[in-house]
């Protein structure tokens, strides 16, 4: 029997799973929308049935499914598969996802951070194939990070690793919800290219905020507005700030950056690449290469797929290369 | 015939060498002025002749020298064994000092930056024992870096990884010798200490260099002198922001502070705390242990005989717990 594997995204709003070959092929994709209100037992009933759907697919083309893997957002104990919090799952408090879903489903399961299994995704089969040292930025709502260091997921003592987004960019700069102030998360996020949006044309806080969008702010950058343009300028710049100091840190090959913002890549990333160029030392920053991320929606799928086959595999994580 | 190995910290000052047996303990210990004006050549040619006297010594202990590390400053191509350029050694360009001494030797030699060698230095034998994820701050008269993961450098992908004190910490800060402003080095070194007195105090240009030296600003912190007291409460507060990044990002199991700096800990440790437990998230605020390095001047020379025996023998780190 060939070997196969099932990777879940497990987002707020969506609930992705998918069925690949061990050589991260995918053969079939589900989606459904996720209905977090509905309290934990009900979502996680649906994951347990889209994946027991895919392990059919799975034995009608002569596959085992080895293991699932699942990348879920918010605060993941990874050694013990446990959600301890997530914003988008008001009543996942410390639930014990990879023992729920054992027990539904007879197969080892891993769960992970969903930005380290994008990052692992995109190394996998995306942007960094071949690549040891890479870092994964996405820039969506907030600012999510992943790194990878020798092939690997780096999650350090906690599996709490990767909270790049909450990196000091401002010392002083804008209060953030993690409790710092002037984090990267706060000006390289969708939300803080409109907080700088609104600030940069006066506007009051009355202003509603469905007049001012991340998507408003690219489109009027195309159209070549003298503020979007500014306000995307400066974004690149705070961003290339933190980048800049991440290569310095960690002199990784390559710098992948993922979510809705790349959408407006030609107004942000010139501005980068200048502040990088300026700040970190010039071997490393001649090498790394940043580039967009090209798995998109899957990412994490793909990524929480070979997390789930390096962990029930110890020291073969060659068979992800 | 029992192992042993040599650890090497090439100074600008002073060139040490000890001879460790496989556990680490030092059983000869040397120190001489380097004399780097001399030129490459006498400072290679003093470097063999002690290493030479040591492997007798080894000899007559009955121990097989298995290899010789070399901790060296400046940028290093670590691969190569070669010293790219130093600023303490003027004529060092390019120098391929790992075939320079193992010609002279015939025994296998291992390059490393010195900042790399006193990290693993201190997880071998120091404040690090038994830990696997640290990073070493060196607040000498710059900031040097070096970070452990899995109980190994991470060298990144020049050997050029753990350049922390030229991570940005004031965006629009002080102008670094790197080309870089407002880096961690500009702060929280010595030299950073001592611009701060000088600013604070409302000294100008003009008020002599010898008038304000880092150890006076200690006594005076001593002696309970506001101005000294406050720049180092700032100095504290400034590195504990940087380190709340590095614990964002690393979610370490250990931040350990060397250099000379360290002798004023009282003076800055509870600013510098305060901003990690009011930045960082708090799991990893709190489980991260903030200490003192242990080794002294001996930390380099260990370190450097750490990553000799590593490198000689692939896979087998082991031997290093």
């Amino acid at each position: 029997m060939g070997r196969s594997v099932i990777g879940v995204d497990l987002g707020g709003t969506n609930l992705r799973t998918a069925l690949l070959n061990a050589d991260g092929d995918i053969l079939d994709k589900r989606k459904e929308a996720t209905h977090a209100a509905d309290g934990w037992k009900k979502v996680v009933a649906r994951l347990v049935d889209n994946i027991t759907r895919q392990r059919e697919i799975a034995v009608q083309r002569g596959l085992h499914v080895m293991a699932v893997g699942v990348g879920a957002p918010g605060v993941i104990r990874m050694d013990k598969g446990i959600v301890v919090k997530s914003p988008n799952f008001p009543d996942w408090n410390n639930l014990p996802l990879r023992d729920e879903l054992e027990k539904a489903l007879r197969v080892p399961v891993v769960i992970e951070n969903d930005a380290n299994a994008a990052a692992l995704g995109e190394q996998w089969r995306g942007a960094g194939r071949g690549i040891d040292s890479m870092i994964l930025l996405t820039l969506g709502t907030g600012v999510g990070g992943g790194i990878i260091l020798n092939g690997k997921i780096w999650q350090g003592a906690d599996g709490m690793a990767g909270e790049i987004g909450h990196m000091t960019l401002i010392p002083d700069g804008r209060p953030c919800g993690c409790g710092n102030t002037g984090c990267l998360e706060m000006y390289a996020s969708a939300r803080g290219i409109v907080q700088s949006y609104r600030e940069a044309s006066g506007m009051t806080e009355s202003t509603p905020a469905s007049e001012v969008t991340s998507a408003a702010i690219y489109e009027a950058a195309r159209n070549g507005e003298a503020v979007a343009l500014r306000v995307m300028k400066d974004m690149g710049r705070l961003l290339g700030i933190g980048i800049a100091s991440l290569i310095n840190i960690f002199n990784p090959q390559m710098i992948v950056l993922g979510g809705g913002v790349k959408e407006a890549w030609d107004f942000f990333i010139g501005a980068t690449r200048e502040e990088i160029m300026r700040r970190a030392f010039q071997v490393p920053a001649e090498r790394t290469m940043l580039v967009p991320s090209l798995l998109g929606d899957d990412a994490g799928m793909i990524g929480a797929a070979a997390e789930a086959l390096q962990k029930i595999q110890p020291g073969n994580s060659e068979i992800l290369k």
